[in-house]
């Protein structure tokens, strides 16, 4: 029996197994990850995104509690940024959401922002697509929500959750530069602290600039306290209020094909990288990286060169 | 005259528009590069990098004096992480730079992490090209270090400093998780805060941990306070003293092949990325997009596809 066949029996180790092997690129796994794939497209993705320090985990794990009492499975994907500079910090956190690890119907994984080859926002995919298979009704996807691939995966999830908390300076900047658009719903966490109301008041303010029309999605601003597990319901409520939106709206269907598009342009960015491992031989490579240096040639012309060498335009 | 031709000769606001073009992704901009290309090669590149608050623009504002008293000329490329969160206090940062604007000697230019077909780090070395054509004799390259682009471009610098703040916490995360490889020297700034020492006295204790053979380089650590412009001339000091070591060992050599074989790569990649562009029409993938969320095909299955349909391998 396949790993692919293992996880859809249910065998939670083949699922870490294949996961391991999707990292390391290992090309069973893709083929298994292609079998699994026509089980997918019924878990529901939540990304949750906010800076450094707004306790998006402490969140995700009651986030977790309030599904689990709802007899909901759960799927987790932390992405830890590639940085050292918030390496430690973030590992300090999964340590507290290990208390799911028990729990059957729980799944968590982290996934490093290094080392995979077709880029994180495949990788966070595939992930999504075990997890999908393993038959985890809702996938949490926690990011912090910088660099490219980060909020590509943040774009395309079914309902996008922004952490925000008071007193963090810049708010103002963070509606500016556009993540209003991706966010349907706000949680202020750390509500307790001074300023939660006023910055609740500003985003409103913020949010009434945008002329929605009457069957728009207005976000909802959610006041949570994650640590003392205030507003946990309130905000999973809020999922659900968006679920309902997007379904009774056709709007998830818009929001699929995105993700769909997604994955298919970083799968062939991927393929293309695979080719060129496999057919240029690396001493061309050496020797027109040598021309370079002396600069007897320029970048295009070698890329040029290379690639006529190896494939041709079908046209 | 061209755009290359006039930045030849000096001229400003050509090496703007060309570095706009650039940024556009315009075919023009791209073969006015490869006129430049040749005439490049000569600048030192020195990256500086450190997470978000350690004071990297105001260093890197201290040190562009530092280097202009010594009558060089300085280019500096600092990159915009995507995320919003940061994205305020960085516009706020950058503003205090603006006063190298009306010196000749300086060129300053911000390069947004999103939007740039060819990834990244591509465009990065693209407009280190530009900046050395202008005849810079320092291009200083300013990131956050989060992501695997970023990481690229500091890696390739001829110099790369790590700046440090102490009171961070998760210092010895930070060694763990590899920066101690890449950097040629730490600036721990802010060094009038409490810690500055022990956190001195921490990385020694790591560094002696590496086994350096007689010939290799010892990382720097310099103490700085870019605020109150202390230690900012021994700084650039140990700039020097690494470039003098890079030269007379020959590393110098090994560091500009990484930098050409990344930027080769990289253009491999944009060039192929082109040819599909260029022979697939929208609808066809819009139509396989459709198949992926009915489940009809998997995403390597897509790709293939794709692929196949614009370019055929030689052999």
């Amino acid at each position: 029996m396949g790993l692919a066949d293992k996880i859809l029996a249910g065998d939670t180790r083949a699922a870490a197994r294949l996961m391991r092997g999707l990292e390391d690129g290992d090309l069973n796994a893709m083929e298994e990850l292609c079998h699994l794939y026509s089980c997918t497209g019924k878990a529901y993705i939540v990304g949750i995104t906010g800076a450094s320090g707004v306790g998006k985990s402490t969140l995700v794990d009651k986030v977790i509690g309030s599904l689990r009492q709802r007899n909901m499975t759960v799927g987790v994907i932390a992405i830890d940024p590639t940085s050292p500079f918030t390496g430690g910090a973030i590992l300090g956190d999964r340590v507290r959401m290990q208390k799911h690890i028990c729990d059957q119907g729980v799944f968590i994984r982290s996934l490093a922002t290094r080392g995979w080859t077709g880029g994180l926002a495949k990788a966070a995919i595939s992930m999504i697509h075990v997890m999908d298979a393993m038959r985890k009704d809702i996938i949490l996807v926690e990011t912090v929500g910088i660099g490219q691939a980060e909020t590509d995966i943040i774009r395309v999830a079914d309902t996008c959750i922004l952490v925000l908390t008071p007193g963090m300076g810049d708010e103002i900047q963070v509606m500016k530069a556009g993540i209003m658009e991706i966010a349907d719903i706000f949680a202020i966490n750390k509500a307790d602290r001074e300023g939660a109301s006023s910055l609740k008041v500003e985003l409103q303010a913020l949010l009434e600039m945008n002329c929605y029309l009457p069957n728009d999605w207005r976000p909802a601003i959610v006041l949570t306290e994650a640590v003392n597990s205030k507003g946990i319901d309130e905000l999973v409520e809020e999922i659900f209020r968006h679920r309902q939106f997007l379904v009774s709206s056709g709007e998830i269907e818009k929001r699929r094909k995105e993700r769909a598009r997604l994955e298919l342009v970083n799968t062939i960015e991927s393929t293309i990288k695979d080719y060129i491992d496999a057919e240029i031989d690396q001493e061309y490579i050496e020797k027109l990286t040598d021309d370079l240096v002396r600069r007897k040639i320029s970048p295009g012309a070698a890329a040029r060169e290379i690639i006529d060498r190896s494939i041709k335009r079908v046209h």
